[in-house]
């Protein structure tokens, strides 16, 4: 244990929102609420820009049962922002803020940005002699943070992207007449999300082809194997991240299409529009493109149980990290598989290790062709997708938690 | 009881899957499999098609627990068509196989159009002395058939929807920046599936605009009230049918918006995506485009278990029906809620007042505006979307039914 530090918390959440980020906020403010050295515990409105703008909920002031629902709750249930911080005038105003509220303890819930964020803060304080440890919560669909295994949120997405992958393929192929389908997924560059939909062929139903940001995307060879595909099968079903970009590092979304499927005016669709239109030019064949868009982040009533599990600890191991001295750390998972089953432990990282880095999908696990991921790929993913969480519902739809968000004052 | 009738059944589906279609194949083939009168039970590849090409599964082959799994199966197992029968020559190879095969039972498991088939195969039938009991089964999420309550599909549709559109409101609002979101739901006549989005107010997050194909189009009027929710609110999600069209007929989804909004080349985008680069165009906010495309009629993951009940019993019924000596009739649904509580009832129809016609949404369960749905609808839908369904899994993901599909012949 590091040295006794008594004073209040500050929770916040950052970056784009995942079916599970609630259930890391539960393990922050559950375990700091239990905790009695943590006096106050503090949630941030939109993460940083609530720390800047003095505009924090006191959450002690919460009912004990609405924040346990937040296990099931998604989006980010405090507010989130995209805000990097600008200069030492915003650390200076962080530090101000966090000498008005005693908060000793900060936890911040986000992506590579975020930790870049904890990073400039924890950094900043230190600097100044203000005695605050920092530790970093990861979180990210993308599952693009170096240092840890995998990220709470990225098993969720993956369950989704998978089952749905599989239901659509399954639709795809109900008519004699054919029909050729291409599943954008998220992902600008990295293809973790995309090679999830492999994992629909566990169930029968993998798509024919998935491309990625980790490979370069070539029109026409995209075309001749659809076309290919759709002519020996009459169907075929594609997954591409968002992300593919073309040789020169140009994204196949933006522009360069035109050129080569004469289709000019795209301003309205996404990479699945767009490569569907190519495809129906190459083969004239019935094409449909589908955007999993928002849905694969916050469709929690379809959340991997593993994955709420992990993020749950996740919080929880970032107040109990912290009471134990450590600060300037991002908590991290280990993956075991010694024993040939899963096993995820709860470890450490500096947040050096992974502010602004990106993992990417190893090379070595997508095919020579850069077409589909491999089996060890498959391995990786299969274990974060496990579990089916039983949601409290109410009129048969899900039961958000319903927080009471009564703003703090210094002395309240 | 109608005159015994002995001889073998067809089974086949039509038209646009459902998450649930294949829990009424359940009900009529485990039905006919348990009738002694009923020799054999083959199921139609691709419907009327498969019956026009001598291309049928021998059903009485299938292992009883696969059968079972298309409880939780979505999409159209035996695969299905989009076909009108064209002449009396077509009737004439439809009974000439029904004779070939001694086919004395033929349930058809569709939507309007495919009421008009059954219809059309029991007259000619009729006209030939050809003994055979044909009974109709509704299918459709876009719930526009007219001579039952609702029709099966429908009430896993709407549940997604609801849920999904939940789930995305609350993601929508997580950024202290703002956005506008337009998502596009199925319904080329009837707003039945747009209105379900409703739904998701019951748990606290609403779309603040529903627009549906019942009630004119107004752009200049749209774009007015998005802009006064955005302005007031910060955020604004809409819910529009895909089939929404102007005064004068024309769907949004073709031209017209080009000559309203200045973007004028989108053969790629669909409804949401015109009517997102309009408010964009209008507004110069952050909006997204979200079309629910084929998700929300095969996630049957999130299918209401009312629904799938009464699907399987609406196959069942059909068998027991023409046990009974009816025939030119389709199983309806009456709703009982005389004690308060939501009953559903199963009866028949004939043919005749099903086929080709569309039940729209009442003009009085849509708000004056045309901009919402009144309680009345909300009430009408609850029942429907009501129950989980406790399905197979494997790997963490859906188990589907694996049928053999061994090819039929008259002597099998």
């Amino acid at each position: 244990m590091g040295e006794k530090l008594v004073g209040a918390c500050v929770f916040g959440q950052s970056g784009g929102p995942t079916s599970v980020i609630n259930a890391s906020a539960y393990g922050v403010i559950r375990t700091a609420l239990d905790t009695p050295e943590i006096t106050k515990v503090y949630g941030a409105a939109h993460g940083i820009v609530g720390i800047l703008n003095d505009n924090l909920y006191d959450l002690g002031k919460e009912d004990a049962y609405e924040l346990q629902l937040l296990l099931n709750t998604p989006s980010s249930e405090l507010g989130s922002c995209r805000y990097k911080i600008k200069d030492e005038k915003e650390l200076q105003r962080v530090h101000e803020i966090f000498e008005k509220y005693d908060i000793r303890y900060f936890f911040y819930n986000g992506g590579n940005d975020s930790m870049d964020t904890c990073q400039k803060v924890s950094d900043y304080l230190h600097r100044n002699d203000y005695e605050c440890r920092v530790i970093g919560v990861p979180k990210t669909i993308d599952n693009d943070l170096v240092g840890t295994d995998h990220c709470p949120g990225f098993g969720s997405a993956a369950k989704y992207i998978a089952t749905t992958v599989a239901e659509v393929n399954k639709d795809a192929r109900v008519y004699d007449t054919g029909a050729i389908i291409v599943i954008e997924i998220m992902g600008r560059h990295a293809g973790w999300l995309t090679g999830a939909s492999a994992l629909a062929g566990l169930v029968g139903f993998p798509p024919d082809l998935i491309y990625m940001p980790e490979t370069p995307f070539e029109m026409e060879d995209f075309l001749d194997n659809v076309e290919a595909i759709y002519k020996e099968n009459n169907n075929c079903v594609v997954a591409v991240s968002e992300g593919i970009r073309h040789a020169d590092g140009t994204f196949v979304a933006k522009a360069k299409v035109s050129e080569t499927d004469g289709f000019g005016h795209a301003q309205l669709g996404g990479t699945a529009a767009r490569l569907a239109a190519a495809i129906n030019h190459r083969t004239g064949a019935k094409v449909r493109g589908i955007e999993l868009s928002l849905l694969q982040r916050c469709a929690a009533h379809l959340a991997s149980q593993t994955d709420i599990d992990e993020a749950f600890l996740a919080g929880k191991a970032a107040v109990e990290y912290a009471l134990a001295g450590e600060t300037g750390k991002m908590v991290a998972f280990d993956r075991d598989t010694k024993d040939g089953a899963y096993h995820c432990s709860i470890t450490i990282q500096p947040l050096s290790v992974c502010a602004n880095m990106e993992k990417k999908v190893p090379r070595e696990w997508i095919n020579e062709a850069g077409t589909n991921v491999t089996q060890d790929f498959i391995d990786y993913v299969l274990p974060l997708i496990q579990g089916e969480n039983e949601r409290v519902r109410e009129s048969g739809l899900p039961r958000f938690a319903k927080l009471r968000k009564i703003k703090a004052t210094a002395n309240s």
